[in-house]
């Protein structure tokens, strides 16, 4: 098969690899009939994620089809339709019996199961990909939700809403303030009224990202290049702040605009990914009553998020901005890897 | 009357004072009948509070018996033996509605509500002292607690649970590990069995107070002297960490101990009050699932914990380790501002 090969810093190819076979009576091969690009995959293309290695298969997003299913596979079947959720749990071990599969104990990869897709095992941006622990790691796409919506189940929108929304403990009435630029940023939009928020603000540096937040659900807009932009914000609430603050960036700035921005009582729920320290002044917030949380996206609400998809309550394909073929797959990195200038969200590579 | 004035850093005296009147209907007058000293006063003699001036009375926990009220107060009266909290609350305020009293937005001292006594407003260490938003901020003890139990309800029981245990969201089953020395830290430890902790690991430097934090209900005591300390916590869990960890400290040390020591899923609760910024390693924290949390007590909980202090399922009075009159506060401060030495907990300072 064809597959889009990491092979080292700034290099990458799509190339012919040998199909992938079962390994263990747990798993399932699955014929890849869309995939997409994170920014997560740009990072490793850094080379920031040691972890991955030359010739490994990138990518942790995809819908699929199923072409062959191990002996112990019990609840799916070959020709069965699927999302292959970027985390792989094994569904027994104490973290999976808490719902928190990003931890998942088994032993898959060097270091553990979770996020491996990609990165500790072959991933989703090939013509086929073996999945471990199937039963617990795909959900079977029902009629009537097309592949654009189905791969934003795989990570994006249960990213966006577990680890900004729930992690957030949004609550009905709440004012929430979603910093950043990127598509989790929207998903945590998309999400947040899910639970009842009154206002939902959306803060990043480019008007033209605040008025597309709108559309994904944003009830205000404020661009923080404005020195004053912290106290337009407090003038939306009460004058004491959001009850929740999610950071979708990653980077210390934002983190720190978050806990300027949350009142006493509120979270800071961090989603974006870091790669340095941030100066946490306790000296002036050990008396706030705040909590700041973060995580890794455990895919626990796929199958919530999934029936709401497919009732058109959440309309997941709106992150699908450009389409291209698994053959245009360099084209779709470089049009993802340009975003700022070609305003792509999720680019879906499709058979 | 006779108080505990501060006369700037380093500067206190037991001297006349104008005794205190009724301001508004709200208020009542208490004769104090105890008073003990937290380790709050200590940081405000040496300059840490600025807020705190000259001619300030001293002092945010007591018990006493009501002298005077306000016409508007309507729950107290006369004669009634009452704990002082350490939080004033307006009750009407959109915070004091959540129970978060200590950020109540009303106008009493500088800068509103919440932590005033010996603060803002004059405090407890006196032979009388004013208490505004009576009905919301003193709570009757019931006959058959003793003054020196129902003082360790002023402050440092509910502050040791609500900011330690309830923030930590212990649940049944849970390991805690509870990291520091003093009271607040043995407040924590003696509340984390009410939800059902299943191991309480007390983490300190001193073995004597290790002992000490096991008859408050530690079931263990790990050495943080020792270089494998953090290995030898996570071998009596699962290996994976703990569940809760305390930070009862205020140093960025004994917090960056408790980020080492959670488990992904677990709670780092801050009770500590800090007087300089940590690092935070967000580059390995954000994939952990982990909350951060901290806060000044609401004393939202007193009247829950006095209950338990009335049925005896809570020992309060363990922590009074030193008796003394009102005329011998200097003496008072001098056994407690030596406690590494003199082994002090709570000094009690009684007419």
């Amino acid at each position: 098969m064809k597959a889009l090969v990491y092979h080292g810093p700034g290099q990458k190819a799509w190339e012919d690899v040998p199909d992938p076979a079962i390994q263990a009576p747990t798993d399932i091969i699955v014929r890849m009939d869309t995939t997409t690009i994170c920014g997560t995959d740009l990072h490793i293309l850094k080379g920031d994620v040691p972890a991955v290695t030359d010739g490994r298969i990138l990518g942790h997003e995809g819908v699929g089809t199923i072409t062959e299913v191990g002996a112990a596979v019990s609840t799916l079947a070959v020709g069965d339709r699927v999302i292959i959720s970027c985390i792989s749990a094994c569904g027994a071990c104490s973290y999976c019996h808490q719902g928190l599969y990003a931890h998942c104990l088994a032993d898959e990869g060097a270091s553990g199961i979770g996020w491996i897709f990609g990165h500790l095992i072959d991933g989703t941006q090939a013509e086929y990909v073996r999945v471990p622990f199937a039963d617990n790691s795909v959900y079977k796409v029902p009629d009537g939700v097309s592949d654009e919506a189905a791969v934003m189940l795989s990570d994006i929108l249960p990213t966006g809403f577990e680890i900004g929304v729930r992690y957030g403990r949004v609550k009905p009435g709440d004012v929430v303030a979603v910093v950043g630029a990127g598509p989790v940023r929207l998903a945590a939009i998309m999400t947040a009224g899910l639970y009842g928020a009154a206002r939902i603000i959306a803060i990043d540096l480019d008007d033209n990202r605040l008025e597309l937040a709108r559309t994904f659900g944003a009830s205000d807009g404020v661009n923080s290049g404005k020195p004053d932009f912290v106290d337009t914000v407090k003038a939306m609430t009460d004058g004491l702040g959001v009850d929740v603050a999610i950071e979708a960036v990653g980077i210390p700035a934002t983190f720190e605009t978050c806990l300027k921005l949350v009142r006493p009582g509120g979270t800071v729920a961090n989603v974006g990914v870091h790669g340095k320290a941030v100066e946490l002044p306790l000296q002036d917030l050990w008396i706030q009553d705040i909590a700041i949380t973060m995580g890794l996206v455990s895919t626990s609400t796929t199958s919530m998020l999934l029936k709401l998809v497919a009732q058109h309550k959440l309309e997941a394909e709106k992150f699908a901005t450009h389409h291209f073929t698994f053959d245009q797959v360099l084209d779709a990195y470089d049009t993802f890897g340009r975003a700022a200038e070609t305003k792509a969200l999720k680019v879906v590579i499709s058979r």
